[in-house]
């Protein structure tokens, strides 16, 4: 490696995301992809605001970060490739940003992620590695892959330009809002979401939503030090929030702003996807529904005025009409 | 009656929607709402877009026109109230307007209307008066209600205000596109959405989908005179689009432009709606999948740049389920 990648790397593990860099994703974003929709609707006679990047051309907000990562990448870096390791969403989200900027993708992605987001995938034009999520490292094999092509890693959460970039979300609403939310409830999996609303919004409350038994998040911002999910995890619907470990640069920002964590069952996400057909008229994945499901459950209250992310909407429609049946 | 109301139904039966019009209720709707969402997708490898007016507030365009009608009203006519019958989605659009107006509203619904539909009507603030469409004639209660009151009757397509309001969603997809499509695909049950969308892209070709045997639009334009509905229709999914007869004004705006109709099953519109839910993330109600079904069924030829109207998304969830399935 020559003294230009290790200080690129040295750069790159100190520098902390902020807001000015959520203002230039947002800039950057909003120069290519039209807003997502703001809804209004009222839960339990509150009003409340939902911000549907449900909808986005990938179907989540992952192209946010991707976006404001691929398109700092200097020309050298951009004709060495990017590779990425995800279950899906994000996986599409490098693989859309670097087929929009003629990029070469590597995406490794587990044999158990929803086909229809691994498909996704490969309909951007990226390569799929897939590995066994029990047995092999999918950081090691993307460092691997990284080592040998000269490719630059994107991580799915932990690095201050995904952060930035998935904070687009919260400008891009303030600004269809027309004003500041007083609280914004989002799904939590590593946490690259949270935070980037969290710069973006810097007087709004944050909660975060978890998977029950996968809420490592929501206990590290309770003991006020980063501790992983615990031995042998309950099994949870939301394959986009399954992250063992948070990361620093995640946890540091929402500490930091007191954001508060609840953990919402599969059953509670089911009943927040029904809504969201019936009421919303969209298609959310379970993971995109948690933030919801913690509003409609009132596991957080709904003080002043409060937007939630709809996050995602990549479902197996086998899934999705078992989890909202009845 | 006195002599300045029978002025006033004189230039109301007389007047012909136009472009000025829908211009000018574009600019109406584009200051209350944001826009709805154009999508783009892949039919058989040719690229699509779909404007997703079932993200409207009430689930539908039908707000469209009912804004227009109700914000020419003068003063005095708002004093008097309104008064629709509807099967649901033009009872909810003329409900919503009302309620930002500040006007009352009376809204005759059939007693075999989707619940939903009737619920979000009343949650509006509408008095709603149920029928039963075997035994009563509703534009007869309606006409009593109005000769009583001094109401205005607001017809759900047989009217210019309401042609030029639903054409406002034209203009909007236009502007989002930047440019007009070639070929505008909508469903269509009176013909107002789809004589509004001829009216706001004069170059456009023009494609109209109707439920197989409720396909009068597409007879009344392949013989070039108004037919009715035949005798004992069969049952369609599509409540929003079971008219029995379409009107001078949307059928000449249709002729003159040598729109085509065509027909669609019950499964055929199932599987627009399975297409919906899993590719683009919406819940469409069975009428507003109309124009998707002809589309995905290869009934209408995607020339050039297609724009495919997905008009509404209020389904009861039994149904949605129902005919999603498999």
């Amino acid at each position: 490696m020559d003294k230009c990648s290790l200080m690129n790397e040295a750069e790159f593990t100190t520098r902390k995301p902020g807001f000015p860099g959520v203002m230039r994703a947002y800039e950057k974003v909003s120069a290519i992809l039209p807003p997502t929709p703001v809804m209004s609707f009222e839960i339990n006679d509150r009003q409340v605001w939902a911000k549907a990047d449900s909808l986005q051309p990938i179907g989540a907000f992952k192209l946010r970060g991707a976006w404001h990562r691929l398109t700092d990448l200097s020309e050298a870096e951009r004709a060495r490739g990017v590779v990425a390791f995800s279950s899906g969403n994000h996986a599409q989200g490098v693989a859309w940003a670097a087929s929009r900027l003629g990029i070469a993708a590597t995406i490794v992605i587990p044999r158990d992620a929803p086909s229809i987001k691994v498909e996704a995938t490969r309909s951007w034009g990226a390569e799929i590695i897939l590995y066994d999520r029990a047995k092999e490292d999918r950081a090691e094999i993307a460092a691997r892959i990284a080592s040998k092509s000269g490719a630059t890693v994107v991580p799915s959460f932990d690095d201050p330009w995904i952060i930035e970039g998935q904070g687009s979300a919260g400008l891009e609403a303030i600004k269809q809002l027309g004003f500041e939310p007083d609280l914004i409830v989002t799904p939590c999996g590593g946490g690259g979401l949270a935070a980037g609303l969290a710069l973006s919004a810097p007087h709004a409350q944050i909660a975060i939503s978890e998977p029950e038994g996968w809420d490592d998040m929501k206990r590290s911002l309770e003991g006020g030090v980063i501790v992983p999910v615990g031995p042998n995890p309950p099994s949870t619907a939301c394959d986009a929030l399954q992250t063992l470990l948070v990361s620093p640069l995640t946890f540091d920002v929402l500490r930091s702003r007191g954001a508060k964590g609840v953990a919402v069952s599969d059953g509670e996400i089911g009943m927040a996807m029904r809504f969201a057909r019936n009421t919303l008229g969209l298609t959310l994945e379970p993971g995109g529904a948690a933030g919801l499901a913690a509003l409609l459950y009132e596991k957080v209250e709904p003080v002043g005025r409060t937007l939630v992310m709809l996050s995602g909407g990549n479902v197996e429609p086998a899934v999705f009409a078992a989890m909202t049946k009845g």
